[in-house]
């Protein structure tokens, strides 16, 4: 009798289902696994499309070649499996991690070979991401009974994906010196259900150094995460450097120290395109500009005014004038400096268009009127200039919501749609075919729920006390998992759902609480994103009783990693890998 | 004529006005100050009651005497300004730090000396604490325009008051190498309001390290708290080390690694102790004790036992019979081993109490009742007995507001009454004579606001989402700030509230959180209990508005001193030194 592979890979679920911890996280699309162990040794072989590939500890990519960006993936994953890995004592019952662990005195079986197959060769301009859905991310990793570890993939990022996969098959040996895997043999066949899984990173706010935004990288690696969106001006701060005018990041950020060089852009991107991960920016406007007021006061109106509930969401306000040939110089000379720097690195651009407030045309001297009547067409023509111009340079545009749902401004069938505002947003664009990427901010805004950042005198107090911000509560993890973005759709509006991204605003977060704002919460949209809401196995959505003891071993992962990433619950409840024991009972 | 010290006082405060950050966290009793520049020589001379002292980085006090304390104090303070000190960039407005700086090329004026007077011995068992309010914490600090520094206290505690708000007014100059005061000449009278300012710290929900502890200390020292509660044992795991009953913790620790030794406790203590903070320790009884049944369980009933409502408050339920000879041999070993111990640094030991629910003892078998008249008697010869056995050992019990509210049990006038449940409960103690420290959830509860750490599976999800926890909203520091521990209490009442605690409870947070957790709130919380709500400038509340650039200002200092501090508010808020530019207006 031939054995199938169905039949046999039915059998090997049953002994998955038992099992309580199913380490990958996000959950691959399909995922079977054995539970024999297999050690892994530093002098493992390792082959790349049949030829040796020799692994150091921090390869540096050399050139921008799939090999070389694999050897350097290879050498990230081995890496972090022997330096960066941890004993899973917190993982197991109390006291019982000798149940869970191979004897390492017992005839240790080690894994034999490491073999990567990429079928399809990456293009030859390799970091210049294509489009959501254009390259193939997906991967199959097998680890035979025997030793045989193949990888294969269609693209250097699937080769990736299937390594962070890999590394989370491996634990370190109570004993110091030994990594295992106890679940071979394993059989995993992934790919996204999204193409498009990101994280909003608000660094205008408040400055992001370099390290923090490339540490926000490695997380993003660690969980499949693809795309990292960077708001890198606001009218606060200015932190972009612009080699054409240099007076806009001296005079708009903080502090000198405070800014991105050319050099630290480039350093970004390519830090990113050598993950899988594409770095594009966003620069807002026509609101959401003020701090080009330090520099060129007179193409900016309302910079700081007060109330600044007459005209903006938060202070200071700042707003583009919109019939301004001056606005037109200014963002010519722009684009033509900053879009060919990110270009090799970015398929996209986001102009923003988020929160523009009529009243800000009232105090432009060209204009003075908030009437849509009289804005909306000169706001129709702004935004079809900067598109051109971005589309000029070979790049996508994104755009916030308002710019087509509040003020009907028509955008063109290429351009991204980013929603905040919920799933009217999203099912309304999508029905008239708009692509999108939600960010819903009942679910996805991750710095919400931390209180107020505006001061209250004691005239105020009372009617704002206790002092909670505008997206209170906290987004809990469970939380941010129970989302769906398309939720409420048809097939055909679904289909224009490219992903999604959470957002970290940075009115409230810094450099020293970042990644316990971020981790683990945008791993865990990752694998909304990554694997979709609804578990297949089961046609229910996915639960946080599965969830949650898989997410304690990715959290671990990220704090071996040097990503300081918040906890998911107590040592009480990791210890108990089936999850029950912190349960909530429904009596 | 004279000039009268009123008088100087007055012309002093006129200017203090129209300055906007007046630096010192938390805010002195009475301050005033100049606006000259003096800088700091690392070879400033200083004395100690007329003879000279020598500090060296990192002095470790070799005996427990004043004169070592002191110097170990004096030695801190400098390290700190010259070594953890920071260029106020943050805190000036953009681009303008060189109007706040004094010009390093302009003649320098140098600080002469540090005189520090201590005008009462201290007592010869010098880190024994003293109950609430036996020992002064009062200090005065002046510092002439001529460059002569007089700290003035009455205990080595004040001294150490005293150099941290010395500290509190130096700078490091962007040149780097200069260190100033831009205040001069100042002078500060002080003392606390309250004499018990306190952190709740739980370290049996989730272990947290020694040097996470010591950390906590270091900022507790920095914001002059001076009482570290720490809750060491609970239901889901027992970390402290008992000589005599090695079982304990074998069993009870979450795992070998998360477990206090004697010397740990020791070491705990005496950190403390030498920076003016005492710490205590709680073995919350009979409730909240399950882990003892991993190595006693004929001692304790409901240990675990599902579905947890019924018996407890959160899983795992666990308290001990009350009415057992083998509870009492056990505790007896246990106060006979640990309070010795820690009573040469404590002056308190906290017994517990909250939370006890009356269905646990209808599993015991010698009780097999929930009826509250047949386990009140049962409950209240348990709490004396305790209570007495630590009395014998010469410390004063504290108990949690359940045990006389909810149980009416009669506990002695000497106990303090740790709060919780709000204003009714602090009124209802403190009416019947009660002392009380108070922790109000509502406002002093730190880890509140994360989101629930149980999980729900799919058929819960809809009645649970957005799964907050029970003590939802996360208590930003704006409403940490306007709590009032004696509001609406006669003036009787109010002396008899000790202070107050915030509490971090560790379901939801562990040692790569604690940090961003604790503070910059505790050092809010720590400025009510010093300062007082009141301001007595004004006779109002203390603002948000006059309180944001000076908690900006500590937060940075705390950073600096490698505590990762959460932050106030973004750079744009905190580069207005007036607050204006982020006070909410109301319109």
């Amino acid at each position: 009798m031939v054995f199938t592979p169905s039949l046999r890979l039915l059998a090997v679920s049953l002994v998955a289902l038992l099992q309580p911890v199913s380490a990958i996280w996000p959950a691959p699309q399909t995922f079977t696994k054995g539970n024999s162990s297999l050690y892994l040794h530093q002098n493992i072989k390792i082959t790349y499309n049949g030829e040796p590939l020799a692994y150091t500890a921090d390869y540096p990519a050399s050139a921008l070649s799939s090999k070389e960006i694999v050897t350097a993936g290879v050498s990230r994953a081995l890496g972090s499996i022997f330096s960066q890995n941890f004993v899973p004592w917190m993982l197991q019952p109390r006291g019982q991690l000798s149940k869970f662990e191979p004897d390492v005195y017992k005839g240790q079986k080690w894994i034999k070979s490491l073999e990567i197959v990429q079928n399809t060769k990456d293009a030859n301009n390799i970091v210049k991401p294509a489009l959501a859905g254009e390259v193939s991310e997906e991967y199959s990793l097998t680890l035979s009974a025997e030793g045989d570890v193949k990888l294969t993939a269609d693209s250097y990022i699937g080769v990736l994906h299937g390594l962070e996969s890999f590394t989370q098959l491996f634990f370190q040996h109570s004993t110091g010196t030994s990594w295992y895997t106890p679940w071979a043999p394993v059989e995993i066949k992934d790919k996204p259900k999204y193409p498009h899984r990101g994280i909003l990173l608000d660094v205008a706010r408040t400055f992001m150094p370099v390290k923090n935004i490339l540490g926000t990288i490695d997380g993003m690696a660690a969980s499949k995460l693809n795309r990292l969106h960077v708001h890198v001006t606001d009218s606060q701060s200015w932190p972009l450097q612009i080699i054409s005018m240099p007076e806009v990041a001296e005079k708009g950020a903080y502090h000198p120290s405070q800014t991105y060089s050319p050099a630290d852009i480039d350093n970004i991107q390519k830090y990113g395109a050598l993950r899988g991960v594409q770095v594009y920016f966003e620069i807002d406007m026509p609101g959401h500009i003020g701090s080009v007021s330090l520099s060129h006061p007179d193409i900016i109106v309302a910079y700081d005014q007060w109330p600044y509930q007459w005209y903006c969401a938060e202070p200071p306000c700042g707003a583009f004038k919109l019939n301004d040939t001056k606005v037109d110089d200014f963002l010519g000379k722009l684009w033509d400096d900053l879009l060919p720097r990110v270009t090799p690195y970015s398929a996209y651009f986001h102009t923003g268009g988020d929160e523009l407030n009529r009243n800000d045309s009232m105090l432009d001297e060209g204009i003075k009127s908030n009437d849509t009547e009289v804005l909306r067409p000169l706001l129709q023509k702004f935004i079809e200039k900067q598109h051109n111009r971005v589309r000029k340079q070979g790049l996508t545009p994104l755009t916030w919501e308002e710019i087509p749902l509040e003020w009907n401004v028509n955008v063109g069938k290429d351009v991204v749609v980013q929603t905040w505002l919920g799933p009217d947003s999203v099912k309304n664009l999508t029905s008239k075919g708009h692509k999108v990427i939600d960010s819903n901010y009942n679910f996805w805004y991750l710095d919400c729920g931390r209180g107020q950042w505006l001061n209250f005198d004691n005239a105020g107090y009372a009617a704002f006390s206790p002092f909670l911000d505008w997206c209170n509560p906290n987004k809990g993890w469970r939380h941010v998992y129970s989302h769906d973005p398309a939720a409420n759709l048809t097939p055909e509006e679904a289909k224009l759902v490219l992903g999604g991204e959470v957002a970290v605003w940075a009115e409230s977060i810094d450099p020293i609480t970042l990644d316990t704002i971020i981790w683990p919460r945008a791993s865990v949209a990752g694998e909304v994103l990554w694997s979709g809401r609804i578990d297949p196995a089961t046609g229910q959505n996915r639960t946080q009783l599965d969830a949650a003891p898989r997410l304690s071993e990715l959290r671990e992962r990220l704090v071996a990693r040097g990503v300081q990433s918040s906890s998911v619950y107590m040592t009480w409840c990791t210890q108990d890998p089936t999850g029950k024991s912190c349960e909530y009972p429904l009596v």
